[in-house]
């Protein structure tokens, strides 16, 4: 079958390699459509993302969701033709963050496309079956491959405990950032405002369902913020562009007793972050790493909703133009939000 | 009657003022003991602490224990005579924040020694009655005073949700952090990890019922902690130094999924926090503000205990000779915890 | 001005009674509309309710929406003219169920048309500044009234701590359940099952967004369900029609570590519950007392939704037809939901 | 080896069977003693409890503490020789309560004891490594198998959310009572009042820390309780009588607001609740089965906490005299509270 693999840095072939055959309690999935992410990239251009370093060639890709193509003996919660999407983390189920509900913590976990775990561009992967969560017929593969990104924004409002009757402001409007605008809205929040420098961006929020947009480099947002809700100020504010100047900004625009959840990674680890404001103000802070127990929640509350994630999709590729893709990816951050990828050739 | 009166910075005198008169809901106490707090001492220092400055002469003190001497016409919860403790702030009751169950958050407290607040290094005050709770006989007036600065480590505890599972650190130990200590074990906490610059305090630490001390200028903590923990890590760290470098380590010690807590203030609001480990480790930050609802709980909590917060009285003196004991305070800090002040003049 | 006063049970009369005036802190409110309760009914069919009796003449109705009319000297939250949705309860602000965040459990709250604390059924009222709420534009005096009965669900919800992707079953369609079905929908969920042995009600669910509908006397409604969820079983119960039938059977259709809400009071106070499935399916069951903190959120929260509460409205009666419109109430279950009465006389 | 194996009702015979070998993850434990639990009793005189019926011959017992005799290849968190308490659930780590944390509620768990598993009253057996705990030196392997029971009582301590300032109220004072005093008192909590019929096991309560014991059939325990707490009542009332008035009277002793913990299984499933004082005192109840994560967390907090758990041990036998042991806790429920069996004879 067909896979891209990244040989090393800056370089990814698309070769054959052998269909990987499922044990016991495993099954094999037809990949349908895998999108591309921002660590993806991130692998293909520095070849690590903090601890976890590319010392092997390494296929890429965790975004994904198929068709099963044939199950093992144990597995009895899909069958073969069933439409699925495909959570990229396999916990171990055994030490203390899974046992308690964190399964995201685990050491032990296998991860799509985090080195050494190979990815999902290719034309089958093989998962173990309780991270594949069966499509309504009302939902397409790319939105299930979509049920990724949009956990790390569903997992966001898990963590800050989000209510209706929250405001959210949402920094940093690529996938992510879209998305938790969309997971914002799932949770019945009204008033969702966002913002980034990119006016493509902001536009595209406001298709998302944005309240109002702002752009930092010229807008002064706290104040505006201040008008827009009757001077009481943000509830919960989202930071997903990982921008130094957007994370240190937080506190100046989320209220007393306010949340703040960090989801972008910064470029450099130390970010300076006003503790003086965070302890007069009494805030709490949640860091997210990536989510636990988002997908069986997402479907049930997306499929009905009458939301539609895939409006991020700018963009479509087959799996043998993957150099393509990634190409655009790194470069039009004005026209590309979210490429999807199909393996058309098996 | 007797107050010391802060006429500008650097100068308190003693004098005469008139006794005030409590109003139907109100209640006037005979002040028995005073803490001298380190924001006594930095309003007199500096004329002021962030936003609250000192525009007219003051009197200072907030850690309040007494006898009621009077009480008004609608008064029912104490009557004269009654020992008591005094939580020094008094929310509006109708606000969001106090409706919402975090009173200490309430724009509109009167709360004593905080400008144009006065306070308590007098002879009487007078205070509307919930904020005044009964000790029992088993606790001096001393242990009643000290149910203040043991309310910012309660609260702290009950931030972090703390558990008497949860191995806990807590930075900076003046009285605050002693005091946290002594919340811990009254949440049942058995692991208790300390640390301080000043030798006098990681001993009284010692005395006060921490596991283990550390000195962050010698110890490489994180180390030593795993080494203690069987790699585990700290589940909570409670920061109460106020010190830079130590906000900025606490990121070090925690677990995966641990939880941070601010207590203490830094002289500059900005801090660099390493967001990457905050987001890579999903860790949750809190800051304290006060407390709420702490003195009822802490008295239940503490009475039988078994502990004596009073260990944390180095020095009495006289309300007349409070300038010697701010003297002391401001520059021993290898002798003094807890100064405790006494109006005996009347 | 006129009121509607309950003389003796079953015995209403519109008399001239003294326009209030507001002390300092109190606003006088020109009333809108008042919708009729379940309880009102009960205190004029029987005079009382549990511990509230009824022993002197009482103005009933507490379910109300005004115009500022005037506003006492330190009133700074509304200004008149204002339209404003008023919260019937008015908590001490001061015992420890007040300062915990819980005022609904308050003793010495006052609430409207709670013996002895007269109602609302009349041209105007007076009430504490901080229990008034602002009414968007969007929002008429009846949605302002409705806020009362919606409370109650959404309280539920608050109270057992609904997410998205919960499946909801909701017992009872009166006003309070049908209404909890929107609250339902205001928190995001998508699959809402409901009960009532009333066809009419049992519509009535289906236009307010219930997903299906099932009659207890006629349905096999834990089996439906079964098939309807795929075995998964229900996530949250809301009883809300306090018959014991609906209290017992709510066990057999939660499923294990689920939510059971009870919101409707049984005729008699004892009801057979299998204990043993709430121990063998770790069950969590909910008391729901009236709500708290729920008028500002709710506003927040439904304002913009594209709900329609006030669709519960099926009947509207002159204040001076009071006595028609509680005949009717009380006889015509299967025509009438909400009955709204409006002070139009002055 | 031996085992005490059930064939019939009311017959347990000592036999020789074939001693386990442990798969790779799986780690072979010569079990150094193993309390008589009242499940293993009610097995034993019923061959059944509720849906779990034993149909084939049966070895009882599920608290459990070893030595590691041999480990599989994939072993890592304990080494022959270790001393270890064995935890007697191994659910899947795949499903949705699993991956939840609430792993307790897992349909596919293996469980000790529970037909068709068997239990431990043998020589050895084998589990997987993960529910191995090692006991610190400090504690012995009695301590080690009460870690079981206690374990009831410390998740009833966690689903209530038990803090030290909550008073606390124990009914039934059979070992899971008995052991849930000491839990109480490992959460710091300072008033615990208990009850039981039997003097001798009230005697026992007092013993374990009970602030004050109650004989329902004698004494009013809500008149009494209300004096002794001020007329403030008890914060959370943990039931594990079973018995119908006990449970239906836990409404009557606790305050507004409070939590009601029910662990022990009713005779008959059905119990009168009075849902009016539910409804009216806006109680939770959180149902108990069971316990999850609690292992760990009770050595941290029980190792060093200077309380004795193997105080309830009254009696010890031989694995070969089994009969004689299960005779005495059947029949002297005055005199007998744990009894701890030893296989001796390997």
């Amino acid at each position: 079958m067909n896979a891209a693999i990244m040989k090393e840095k800056l370089r990814i072939e698309v070769g054959q390699i052998a269909r990987p055959v499922p044990g016991p309690t495993e099954v094999l999935i037809k990949v349908q459509c895998i999108g591309i992410c921002g660590s993806d990239i991130h692998y293909y251009e520095h070849g690590r993302i903090g601890r976890y370093v590319v010392e092997e060639p390494l296929i890429l890709g965790h975004e994904v969701a198929g068709t099963v193509a044939a199950v093992g003996t144990k597995v009895t919660n899909v069958k073969v033709g069933d439409r699925v999407a495909v959570e990229p983390g396999v916990p171990c189920g055994q030490c203390d963050y899974c046992k308690g509900g964190r399964y995201n913590l685990c050491p032990d976990v296998f991860f799509l496309a985090t080195p050494p775990d190979n990815g999902a561009w290719a034309d089958y992967i093989v998962m173990r079956s309780d991270v594949l969560f069966k499509l309504p017929d009302t939902m397409s593969f790319e939105e299930g491959a979509l049920l990724e990104p949009l956990s790390v924004g569903y997992h966001a409002m898990n963590r800050a405990n989000v209510k209706p009757s929250d405001k959210v402001f949402i920094t940093g409007l690529g996938p992510i950032g879209l998305l938790a605008i969309q997971a914002a809205k799932l949770f019945g929040v009204r008033e969702i405002y966002a913002s980034d420098v990119v006016a493509f961006r902001r536009e595209f929020a406001l298709k998302m369902g944005a309240t109002a947009v702002f752009n930092p480099l010229e807008d002064s947002i706290a104040e505006e913020i201040a008008k827009l809700t009757d001077n009481n100020g943000i509830d919960v504010v989202i930071e997903s562009s990982g921008n130094r100047s957007s994370i240190s900004s937080t506190v100046n625009v989320v209220k007393r007793g306010g949340r703040i959840v960090f989801v972008g990674l910064p470029p450099e680890n130390e970010v300076p972050l006003n503790v003086e404001k965070i302890i007069d103000s009494e805030l709490n802070i949640y860091g997210v790493f990536r989510y636990a127990n988002t997908y069986a929640a997402a479907i049930q509350a997306y499929a009905k909703s009458g939301l539609d994630i895939s409006k991020v999709i700018t963009h479509q590729f087959d799996l043998l133009d993957i150099n393509e893709a990634l190409q655009l990816s790194r470069t039009q951050k004005d026209k590309a939000i979210k490429i999807m990828i199909y393996p058309k050739s098996d």
